[in-house]
């Protein structure tokens, strides 16, 4: 099975339970078995829409500290595909519920939202390209991780649009893009052996902290049902 | 009474109940009359002193973005400030728990305290100087507001320390100086009225976003008790 | 005639001469009628080339400076016409000069392409979304001014690639979608009056300032043939 | 005789004649032997003011991209003896020619002026800590390294405070500390063998092209007499 490249497994194995609290949150089971509620849910979808502002603004970021110009165009249709394509969803799924943009991108965010989407940004701020990269990739990896896990259930259920999104292809393809950037990234600054050089703890840490503060995510949209 | 410049107040004003929640808290009127648990006291400060490393960038970045050699020289002073005098109480409070700086350096920060952080980081990083400042604000001014208010307590008690550090005159002069620092770079960019300008409502959503995540702050030194 | 909105001629006018300098400058009117030397154009063409980079990330910068949504995706856009249209034709022409693209990212700066493109990032680091914008407009704006004036003479001479690309509808779409940016951005920060606001004087400097390294672009190119 | 630790001087020897191109510059010796024009030094004098300014922001920004709390000190400190005490230099000679500060904050700056000081934020923005220090290494070591060679003649001539400055035994303990602080990050982020790693090509680019604006910087000020 595709593991989105070879050092998100690393990375992902370093955060040993931390990792598995975040893509095995109760959350994402009642999403899984369709019992989430519904109040939950929506809360979850308009803090989401403003975490993929922020989080857009992080893969623009991204672009301004590329070393080629292929780390540059891959995070510039990153951006493109967030505030164009996932948004989507949550915008279809919103207006549903009678939400417009301009309501959504006034939502008051929660605390646990402001505390990932900042520390991604300040991660790209405070250091380097790959700085960034750990801090953006639980998310991004997660998710996909999360969606291929649940694609069976995906056909039927209240949730099957957020599991068809991130399980569908088009995601999937995202995930072994950012999965193939990272490993070039890894190697372009760290060399051959990323696990003996000086920063390889330190990103560890990194991801380690962006995966928990996913799991503070599902926690807020649990607390909201 | 001194309001530490004209703009604070406004803006103090602006964030109503919100302000309160976070100057009365229960975490500091537990601080003056002693009661607060030692337990939440050292949670607190070993995440303050995490705090203020941040807070430092943050003022740092203001040097960055200052349109003057005055308004440079004020961030500058201030950086100094903090990680010379400011944090000297931690440090010393912390050694006699046998904390030395390496160990406080390396605190897993608490998510309410990423929060807050890193969220003034990003205001300055996507506004201008006064996104930043309107931003720190909160935390500089409240403390100054508190440790005013609680001053004479200070000379007995089990947290004589921390307010005397807070309600001491040093700390009021800091709290002068970013007042009138605030005044001359809200005068420069948006002139005489301010508050007829069209920034002057996103100015007042920070400094209301800023001082909830401060009061949040105190609700994770108060959990840890 | 289209003045790429209301701003954009103000901030024109008030840099005067500086922007006759840059517009009409030997370099453009030697491209006009054939008479540019090719090693001239081709070392502005790679300079151009690596500034495209550079300016790209400018862009993505103003991505992670935007207030709205509608900001965020034209800027966004604007990110992606540079890195894939707008760079297709020095991709093609220095390839007919046997150039490919990792020979062109790997083009060591002229001081005079170092200078612009850095202090169009710097804008933006140091200022909000508006002192970025207004760096960032002569070039955009100012090759649409050349490139529709000099349309008529597309159909021939050595460098009508160049002078169709600036001068077709693509390009002129993106500069009337920019005057757009900035007339909305500009409402958004400076309200209805902005030359009466203490921030108008700093945007015309920079303005002017941006024009000047622009015309230093042009000596550059000029000065290889 | 002391190199400033054991990075420098890799980095400066792998600059070759770059190097000695700006430590050896017309400017330098006229200025040792006292025949450099008055207006040349003068206009040298009052872009370096403004230099200084930016430079000050660069090594803020250090501030905001430290890994350890002593690299934060020094950086900081680093702000302060600039904005304190070496533009006192600039600001009491150019006194002497009935020039305030405000006159000087408000010089237009060279592009040459610009291309490095510019430069050098954006190697901050775009990399890490280490990026931005290899960028500022030329100016603050190369400084220590003239003041140190002139050293001798500095008791009499024209220039005699100039020379004192950066010969003097306050600048050269900074260049002391920079080269350490250069040393430490090094092997934070690279390890024992940086040569070997794959970022040492890109960070001996980053010396290079800083020198030659360094280099620039001279040309300009020559030009001016």
């Amino acid at each position: 099975m595709n593991q989105y490249g070879t050092t998100f497994p690393l990375w992902r194995a370093s955060a040993g339970v931390h990792w598995d609290a975040f893509v095995e949150h109760a959350f994402v089971s009642q999403l899984a078995d369709g019992s989430l509620p519904r109040a939950a849910f929506l809360h979850y979808l308009r803090q989401d829409y403003v975490f993929l502002i922020h989080f857009s603004r992080a893969w623009a970021l991204a672009v301004t500290k590329a070393d080629t110009v292929s780390e540059m165009r891959i995070a510039a249709n990153t951006v493109q595909a967030l505030i164009c394509d996932e948004m989507e969803l949550h915008l279809r799924l919103c207006a549903e519920e009678g939400l417009d943009e301009e309501t959504l991108f006034a939502t008051e965010e929660d605390p646990a939202n402001i505390a990932y989407t900042r520390y991604v940004l300040d991660a790209g701020h405070s250091g380097d390209f790959l700085d960034l990269l750990v801090a953006l990739a639980p998310c991004v990896l997660g998710y996909g991780e999360i969606g291929r896990r649940l694609d069976p259930a995906a056909t039927h259920g209240a949730y099957s649009d957020w599991i068809k999104t991130y399980g569908g292809a088009d995601y999937q393809e995202t995930c072994e893009a950012v999965g193939a950037l990272i490993d070039g990234a890894v190697a372009r600054r760290l060399g051959d052996n990323p696990q003996d050089g000086p920063r390889w703890t330190a990103l560890c840490n990194r991801f380690r902290i962006a995966t928990r503060l996913e799991a503070g995510f599902w926690d807020m949209g649990l607390a909201a049902g």
